[in-house]
């Protein structure tokens, strides 16, 4: 069985942000040589997501005010507890539920095996800071 | 390491509908010969989910009802943005972001390792047109 | 290829709450021996979740209002048809969704490769009654 580990390192500019980060799996699974086997790509930090849908700016712009809807900012302590703490990233957590901590993609022939508008994205709730996501190749 | 790898199509007549795929995903387990593994399930559609959840009818009616409220249809570009492309079909993109896109099941003894009440389900929010499920067998 | 399979029963005293199992995930890797490979952990039961967030009572406590606001109990069987059954349990269901029913999580270096406070919950939505959850893991 062959493996490979990859960390990418993610510093978005913005409370709440989308970034394709297909090409970096893409060539984590070439490097690894693998023709066989499973892509497991996942957030590293649970404020954060990582999702497959479509690169489309009109559908990233619905997915963030949707998102606001179900689960609002508020720093507010007495509205989120979790704002207790001192932090103010409640609503954060809360979304990354929503979107999902990690996607789980087929490796056939030496590739991803995508259906035609599957992209992989980072999707931060909780940005301005530097955050990373693991990309583990497993077979053979 | 053994692995399978198959492709189903799905052609769901209603706009949104689920759809037990439990019998196609046992036979590909079945034919891979894995003994110890892991099955991979995806929806490779980006308005379509697969999921476990209960083979009721009046659960399939709750979900429908409730995906309907919390991500209801819309075709006005100026309610969803993803609408502005010529597509009406934004309210499926969130929808199938709640029932999550892949489940991963664990095979043991040559048997997808089950819960007494699971059951793999495709979720179609976005049908009338056809569709592919992947499955993926990994193991010995 | 190496793999392991185990069993943990859970039996949480309420109706909702969630349940740190790192702990019992930590050890099964460590017996399994696998030094680069995947851990999956599942609920067995469709009224529950695994899930990865953060160790603490403030967002717990926000996890619980939150769900019950996006899919609130109610037994009462024109609500939820789901409770045409004799159960009272659709909102389980729902709330299952929201919240997973499974995590993959890499192993390297023969540990759970996980960010700075990752830890893997057992969420319960149906309680008073014994239900079972599955690791697997696999890899080298």
């Amino acid at each position: 069985m062959k493996s490979l580990t990859r960390y990418l390192t993610m510093n978005l500019p913005s409370k709440m942000a989308f970034e394709n980060i297909t090409p970096q799996v893409t060539e984590a699974v070439r490097a690894s040589g693998v023709q066989e086997g499973l892509a497991l790509v996942n957030s590293m930090h649970i404020t954060a997501s990582v999702f497959i849908n479509d690169d489309e700016r009109g559908l990233h712009h619905d997915f963030g005010k949707w998102l606001e809807a179900l689960a609002p900012f508020n720093p507010d302590p007495t509205h989120y507890h979790h704002n207790r703490t001192g932090e103010d990233n409640a609503d954060a957590h809360l979304k990354r539920q929503i979107m999902g901590r990690e996607v789980v993609v087929a490796i056939t022939k030496g590739k991803l095996d995508f259906g035609p508008w599957e992209q992989i994205f980072y999707g931060e709730f909780d940005g301005f800071r530097q955050k990373r996501v693991l990309i583990k190749v497993i077979g053979e």
